[in-house]
């Protein structure tokens, strides 16, 4: 296995010389950092993943979970990684330091979980659920569940879960029917079952801590009557002790990957004897998950991103020291073969994978650079970049997510044979991978949820606001020789997105919601070329600007390896628009008017 | 899991709605043929399908293959499927009569192999290597041995196998470095390694006959210096007893997927005592191993089209009894969920499905037909058949690789986090379809093949009687109302893929080969979906004029069905192009020019 998963060079090029993340140290809730400060945290942060974290990820695959009587266990690094998490404070990165937290700019936290999705996607999903669901409950669940629950969690010593989906209600989260039946003693007795829950249970914890959505009963219908507990798989008795709470694992599930980390099916209340302590108001528990929900889309789309950077290294590697054939104008079968790395072909798939990786991890900076703005910014600004979040929200988790799979079965490709075979990672990185447009929201989902709400809610603001963002890059651009005819692609695919944006918002009058929103997912997938292009135009002017001055010899290798790959995108990617505008332009509601019966053969 | 892996409604339209198979049986050679025996064929090999093949699926990738001591266990019903094949003369389907085969037409043959790999890719993997070894002894290796292998090949008591790939000698074949040491006896003494061997060894046969790719000493370098060999596991004695014949199987590799089948690393010569029989003339080695390596091409092509078939039916299957959500439009929660298949996206996800493998399938049946009349028709139309059958081969190998894995993708999407699951079969059919665009020449490969080889050769003609073949379709459905606007699209698809062609041989001409090859793998892909957008207008003039009639309500439902897949090829994939062509009429030589220190960072 390569010891390459990620890139420092270019972690430190997106966060200092494109979003200047330094600049955050001037709010006064970041002032106590400084860039010496922060390179020493994403260096720990490295550290730790190289030590913990890397070293298990193909093991943690091959000896997955195991339901042992109605107990999971885990890999044993599991313990390790959690304990050692804790202790460093990396489940409490972004905590306010008065609630023992690092206070660290969502930028580099974001980073670390980066790192440390790159080295063990599984290995890493634990400590960033805990992390998650503490931040429920700091938020929204008071003081007294806060002390009882949130220090164990931040500590490492018990996982926190985000317990949503059941049987029969999974992205119909209006469906849920887990009930909760208040009690005169303040929390409720708690009665159902849910399924596909990560972490949902294992012994490399003391206790599991779930932020569960159920029912008080007798609430309404719909997503209205949804309210949020916190559901230990212990309580604390009376005397203080761990008690069992009645809440059981009935199975964990069988996975294509991400094997590390165990998806438990829980049963609650068989004994009527499982408490659930209400968090916040009844029925506003769907408005509080959603911040978690919200963090953990952009967590998909970082873990998408980071796993295909690794999987990206490892194909490099592979293809810079594989000898196979010969330049193709080369007639004598007598001269030596070449690293494949020179092949035409293969510098196509290698350039495919980091224009992916790259760009995905621009935007999922640039959104975090955004949830900092939001903390520390003016009043203006924090409208701004908050509106901003929203509407890049499902294009941060879908676009790493989709293309990320892509992006992985070419560097699979790369390895050939050997790629198909487990004596390289590259299998393991596509199975892995194929999660992220399911989890969290499917990409179908998210579709609905950019083209259905994010873009009309504030009478179009926030999709204002995005095209003056890019507009604004665009015009810089311009001004600079070298990128002017890629400022013009640009501004024309931003034309026709506001074409197709239009159109359908006519389609939406004429014809109703379900044939202006039947190819959502193709306006997500279009909108999220759009946008990583725009990320690469921005991350361009910076190159451009590099490269003009005298650069040592690796600093000329990195910048110029950059701009080949902000060319790739707009000479491979950026083109796949075309086809999406095209299909988006000839609403002919063939999918809605599509018959069942007529699947039938 | 659902009992439906294929659509004998779909096979049996394609066969003889389509292509009219049936006509066939007026040449002599087919003349004991008539449709009624075909269909029973057909219905026979479906009844094989479901009884022996479909029932270990997915038991055979949960116990893969095991290397023990040097001998390969496989899953028991291996024996039992060579053997049921064997006597009902299933690896001999198109062999002459008078060599005790089926004399069957390729397209029923093919569409037999199509069914098999449907119900279990894994499984009729090790009749479909023997039958294609076979045939490369029948028609290059003389009565001597054809007598001592063939037999025992066909009856399904021996392996057959092809042993080209070494551990420095992948794509390029011309580095293999095997060699075979000619003896006063006759035989030549072989010595070398292999990989990644098919079927390579097994208990579930007596002996295994690898076709093996050998140097004879002295020969000159590269692709001129390669003979053909039999290299038996066992050799005959001279008292007629099976001895080995020093072929150690020294590894077997753990694979994604394809795990029903074993996949092997031979050693042969570490005693110095194996002995290899030449096939044909020395040197003439590549020649012939392309007689089967061209057949193993369209043979993944249906493999991959068979797997993606066999996933869509399973992910429509679950579409239609798993109920989440309501109807867009219905605001009121109290209503009940309706199955998945009444939504759009899902309706899209299926469509896109359905429109893969039965354009697919369309195309590959296209060739075998073409097979055929290369065997049975006119000096002119051999002539013909052939020159679109070479041009075709790696358009009929890659496009259902390439498309199949995303189509399954989309399969598994369906399902959602079941679909990531192994309580059902679509986790599987991912693993085991990313095979497909790497063996029989990866994607790469292919690109360049087609680009660089079939559109030059004799002076573009088989692409000139390719753009004629489709012109053909063209007009015919320009004539009827109906598909006139889709007869339109696809000619300015065709003009578009003939601006791009010469575009590339201007290339050729001003900046070389290794430019004018370099996006290969993309002109590949917009040929395959061209390709198969004449194959749906083929499909849809037959179609169009089944829904003239009055047809039963079954009927209607099929036709109907078919018309909508039609238009969403036309609609959603065929724009896909625009990219691809936008790209390819914009050489800049970028991935050319892409210095391999630029990836250093």
């Amino acid at each position: 296995m390569t010891e390459k998963f990620m890139s420092m060079r270019n972690l430190k090029f997106l966060l200092y010389e494109v979003f200047d993340a330094v600049s955050l140290t001037r709010h006064p809730y970041y002032a106590e950092y400084d860039r010496k400060m922060l390179d020493m945290v994403l260096q720990a942060a490295e550290e730790l993943a190289q030590g913990i974290l890397w070293p298990h990820y193909r093991e943690m695959d091959r000896k997955p979970p195991e339901l042992v009587d109605d107990a999971v266990k885990v890999h044993p690094s599991v313990k390790k990684v959690l304990k050692e998490m804790g202790e460093g404070g990396w489940i409490a990165m972004t905590v306010p330091e008065d609630l023992d937290g690092q206070q660290l700019p969502h930028m580099i936290a974001d980073s670390c979980r980066f790192i440390f999705c790159a080295a063990n996607y599984s290995g890493a999903a634990y400590s960033g659920l805990s992390d998650g669901a503490a931040r429920l409950i700091e938020n929204f669940g008071g003081k007294g569940l806060y002390d009882a629950f949130v220090p164990h969690m931040r500590s490492g010593r018990w996982q926190g879960t985000m317990a949503l989906t059941e049987p029969e209600a999974g992205s119909s989260l209006s469906d849920i029917t887990t009930t909760a039946e208040p009690t005169e003693n303040g929390y409720y007795r708690i009665q159902g079952q849910k399924i596909f829950i990560s972490a949902g249970d294992h012994d490399g914890v003391e206790n599991v801590v779930h932020l569960m959505l159920a029912r008080v009963r007798g609430a309404p219908p719909g997503v209205k009557g949804i309210s949020l507990f916190v559901v230990p798989k212990k309580r604390i008795s009376e005397k203080g002790a761990l008690v069992p709470n009645d809440v059981v694992t009935s199975g964990i599930f069988h996975k294509l990957g991400y094997r590390g980390c165990p998806i438990a099916q829980l049963s609650m209340g068989d004994k009527n004897d499982c408490r659930g302590y209400l968090v916040g108001e009844p029925h506003n528990g769907l408005r509080y998950m959603f911040q978690m929900m919200n963090e953990a889309r952009i967590g998909v789309g970082m873990g998408a991103a980071a796993m295909a950077t690794a999987a990206y290294y490892a194909s490099l590697d592979y293809a810079a020291v594989r000898k196979q054939g010969r330049k193709i104008e080369e007639k004598n079968p007598s001269n030596p073969p070449v690293p494949i790395i020179e092949h035409a072909d293969v510098k196509r798939m290698l350039l495919f994978q980091r224009s992916v990786v790259e760009g995905a991890l621009s935007l999922l900076l640039q959104c975090s650079q955004y949830v900092d703005m939001k903390k520390v910014g003016s009043h203006e600004e924090k409208e701004k970049y908050s509106l901003l979040l929203d509407l890049l929200t499902p294009v941060a988790k879908s676009y790493p997510s989709e293309a990320g799979i892509l992006s992985i079965s070419q560097g699979l490709q790369c390895l050939g044979g050997s790629g198909y075979c487990d004596d390289y990672p590259l299998e393991q990185y596509y199975r892995d991978a194929r999660i992220h447009p399911i989890h969290e929201g499917t990409t179908g989902i998210h579709g609905m949820d950019l083209l259905g709400r994010k873009i009309p809610m504030n009478n179009g603001k926030a999709f204002a606001t995005y095209l003056e963002e890019v507009e604004t890059v665009i015009r810089e651009a311009k001004g600079m020789s070298a990128l002017e005819p890629y400022a013009l692609k640009l501004s024309e695919s931003l034309e026709k997105l506001k074409r197709v944006t239009f159109h359908l918002a006519g389609i939406l009058k004429e014809r109703g919601i379900e044939h202006a929103l039947a190819d959502a997912t193709l306006y997500l997938e279009l909108f999220g070329i759009i946008t990583v292009a725009w990320q690469w135009l921005i991350q361009a002017i910076v190159i451009v600007n590099a490269l003009k001055g005298g650069l040592p010899e690796a600093e000329e290798n990195f910048y110029q390896g950059k701009f080949y790959t902000f060319r790739y995108f707009f000479g491979y990617e950026l083109p796949k628009t075309e086809g999406l505008i095209n299909r988006l332009m000839h609403t002919d509601g063939m999918t809605v008017q599509m018959n069942k019966e007529w699947f039938k053969d």
